[in-house]
């Protein structure tokens, strides 16, 4: 029976989200799902995303959280659009709640948008909600087990950030094993190790954004 | 709608769990919910805490995650009873699923079942499991603005491990802030800063389940 009403709602969420995904191609926009646990570092990448491709491409932003505005602001300050959603208890974005607030933005305005969703390993990437990929961020710190311990988020990702690579000095991480792992759950995964307190790795990261904003082949 | 559904799946949690705990307070076995995120170090806290009570306490072990019995298996190796629930896709233990594990033991030879929650700082908070306390441990790796960002967890648990403070002078995190934020949602709540690599402060940690373990006023 519960099942039965889980699958309900992912249906339903399944319809507002390919209607939202028409509409960003129609109007030409790039969607990022940005997801990972807390403190992964997604709001602090998405802050060196924007300041290395605003100046090329119009970048809006949407923040879920459970409570506050704290992440919507940080990227409010960089002079892009920003809207904040708070679910209240859910532990994920789903696309009505994306739909929603799309009335904030003038879409005509808008290359790509960033969504960065609740911070969480598990629910968000059962919920579509209308983007063009889903892209992880998970840190060293976080340890090397988790490709087979939460494979879902792994599967459904196009990209993989593997942040805070400067700690790996002072951690027992074992990166082949971590991404043998990864791989096995997804063959096609494109695993980036990068740290967003150094900068290593991230340009290759910004390279692959815009190769997915200018093109037309999403 | 969507609220009704979910109201009705958290009463019918509630009855489940009021069950177990009458169950549990019958047979003297004090319960304890483990919850944090991903990688937050819960498995290794539980293998350490095992290690050090073992001998005075007779310790049962729920693992709950997505996949794999990995968790499980760790906690076997050290020769005491343990259970692995998978969810499949669910991101967090509810009362149904550790009543269905409670058969696999004899109830009458446990003074301490300590449940290993789904790695998710949102919606354990939610599903009560029948516990004596909750309690939730979270690295210093994960930010020092979770407790405004997910209040819930903060709120629910009676403990707050911070854990990894080895690895604070390889971070910015501001001790004062968090600690302040996280009374500011629980006033009640216990914080113990923790490293499970160099052992610090896990001697209070010892401490206070070996009390909640012996005293009758839970």
């Amino acid at each position: 029976m519960e099942v039965k009403v889980v699958k309900n709602i992912l249906e339903a969420n399944e319809v507002i989200a390919s209607q939202s995904r028409t509409l960003f191609a129609e109007k030409g926009i790039y969607v990022l799902n940005l997801m990972g646990s807390p403190g992964a570092g997604k709001t602090t990448l998405l802050e060196q995303a924007i300041e290395h491709l605003k100046d090329k491409n119009r970048i809006a932003v949407i923040e879920g959280d459970i409570a506050t505005s704290r992440d919507a602001e940080r990227i409010a300050h960089h002079a892009i659009p920003a809207v904040q959603i708070n679910t209240g208890g859910a532990c994920h974005l789903d696309g009505n709640m994306v739909r929603g607030v799309l009335k904030e933005f003038d879409l005509n305005q808008i290359d790509l948008l960033i969504v960065e969703n609740v911070g969480n390993l598990v629910c968000p990437a059962e919920f579509n909600i209308g983007e063009n990929d889903k892209v992880m961020i998970i840190s060293v710190t976080e340890g090397d087990d988790k490709p087979q311990k939460y494979p879902l988020m792994f599967q459904v990702s196009t990209v993989l950030l593997l942040n805070k690579i400067d700690l790996l000095p002072y951690l027992d991480f074992d990166m082949e094993r971590f991404q043998g792992d990864a791989l096995k759950v997804n063959p096609r995964l494109k695993i980036m190790a990068i740290s967003c307190k150094t900068g290593e790795g991230l340009d290759t990261w910004f390279e692959w954004i815009k190769d997915k904003v200018s093109t037309k082949d999403r």
